[in-house]
């Protein structure tokens, strides 16, 4: 593989997964990875552009941005591009009436949203909320409409919470596909529209700009899939099995720090890949390394 | 489409569904389709040789026969082919200590089986035990392991009750693929190893036989992949847009008592069918038509 300066050559702006990637999730709170609040810092301090780019739908995005404040980063909502305000900008231009099939902690982004006698369904990362009951709901709303429409904030399969993998929102989207014989909507990684929409928010051109993500399928070949770079971190819901995935292959793997089987095996002879870019200091030294 | 007595030729059993062809399901209860007790004493009082196939993973074998008893069915746990008992012999067989993903009612049928340490996943029509928690378990205990097995009764993509329609365990099991990346094995319809096990009970051939069901892919698909012809009622989940299913056609369609439309559209000219066919009376006419 090339060498990292080459790799990521021209790259003015990086696009930074949130969750698996600067933190893991709890019950209503979360871990930093350890070294992502330097990282992002640095990578503020820096002249690449920076922009967050998360499928987080169980938290409104003040509660997601005060969490992460509270943890250390600086970051405000502004920066972040995240699902649940592009979904109810489709909702009004397209007149749809949703059952919201949600978690309730991010309820309240929908509140200016007509839920009377509903003429779809949005689906989003409802955790506890996807009880049998709920998902029967969906599926009936669904089975009564003549063009059946399922909007889902973004269709991850898992992601990684300090307890462990825990189920996404994509699992339970393909249960409502297979049901329903319909397919989804998805708003959020990997459409193009979201990444599309990042970019534009940046003022940067898809060469120019490299995703840093832990879902090879959403974030990786998401991005990839839009002209964009894209690397993949060894946290969150990385799994070894990533490297072989028959479809997607990240321009570069960014291993963990004191990981020397990943430095070696990944980044060659490359010093300043063994210097700088163990993950999480990873993205920190995008700038360093590049600019 | 040829007349009845020619599509039916050389018939000499009949494999009945139960929920949806017999009877719609309640809570804990059920009411008989009109016309279908009478039906399957007439069938059973003919020259045909008759099985019952159901794909039901609420409750157990004997729960579920004496239920259709009480509802005034002429049944018996021996002319039943259900996917449980089918199940427990291949986890014995391939030394498989499951999670079980089941709904209470059916819990006794694996009384004998050893859970401890789980090595696999059995999934069935849990209902409300389909709690996300669940769900979570399940997917945890797949991704544990090195060559995750999924076992599944059926893949139904829902049911109806009389209350309406109802999510089945199909779409749970697409939900755990797609996070697991990983396929199924299908236990009960439209499995071929179901159809088969259910004609060898029968001592007949496929070409002998014709299967009466409510589920266009499960039932009418299943048993025409096998070589069986396969006739599809207008009760239970039937929908309108079945006859324009893009890869199944039913062998024949049963309309409802009363169904005109149905009955001129569909069976033609036949005054056989005019007279005896209608169904609910169907499966009792099979009888009066073909033997």
């Amino acid at each position: 593989m090339a060498a990292w300066g080459q790799r990521l050559a021209g790259v003015r702006g990086v696009l930074l997964d949130i969750s698996g990637v600067l933190f893991d999730g709890a019950e209503g709170s979360g871990v930093p990875i350890a070294g992502s609040v330097e990282a992002v810092a640095r990578l503020k301090r820096s002249r690449l552009k920076v922009r967050f780019c998360t499928n987080e739908s169980q938290k409104s995005l003040g509660d997601l941005v005060r969490l992460l404040q509270q943890l250390g980063f600086d970051i405000s909502e502004g920066e972040v591009t995240a699902p649940a305000p592009a979904t109810c900008l489709i909702l009004k231009e397209r007149g749809l009436r949703p059952y919201l099939l949600i978690h309730d902690g991010i309820r309240s982004e929908f509140d200016q949203i007509d839920t009377s006698n509903p003429n779809c369904v949005v689906i989003a990362d409802a955790g506890e909320s996807f009880s049998y009951q709920n998902m029967n709901k969906a599926f009936q709303v669904l089975m009564e409409l003549e063009n059946p429409v399922l909007i889902s904030l973004g269709k991850g399969r898992y992601y990684k919470e300090t307890s462990g993998l825990m189920l996404d929102v994509g699992a339970y989207v393909k249960a409502l596909e297979y049901a329903c014989g319909i397919e989804a909507e998805v708003v959020g990684k990997p459409s193009p529209e979201y990444f599309k929409s990042a970019l534009q928010e940046m003022g940067l051109e898809a060469h120019q700009a490299v995703m840093i993500g832990d879902d090879i399928v959403g974030d990786v070949g998401g991005a990839q899939q839009c002209g964009m770079r894209a690397l993949q971190v060894r946290t969150g819901k990385f799994r070894p099995s990533d490297e072989h995935h028959p479809e997607v292959k990240a321009d570069g793997l960014l291993p963990m720090s004191g990981d020397r089987e990943g430095v070696q095996g990944t980044a060659g002879a490359d010093p300043c890949f063994g210097q700088r870019m163990c993950h999480p200091r990873a993205v920190g030294s995008v700038s360093g390394c590049c600019c």
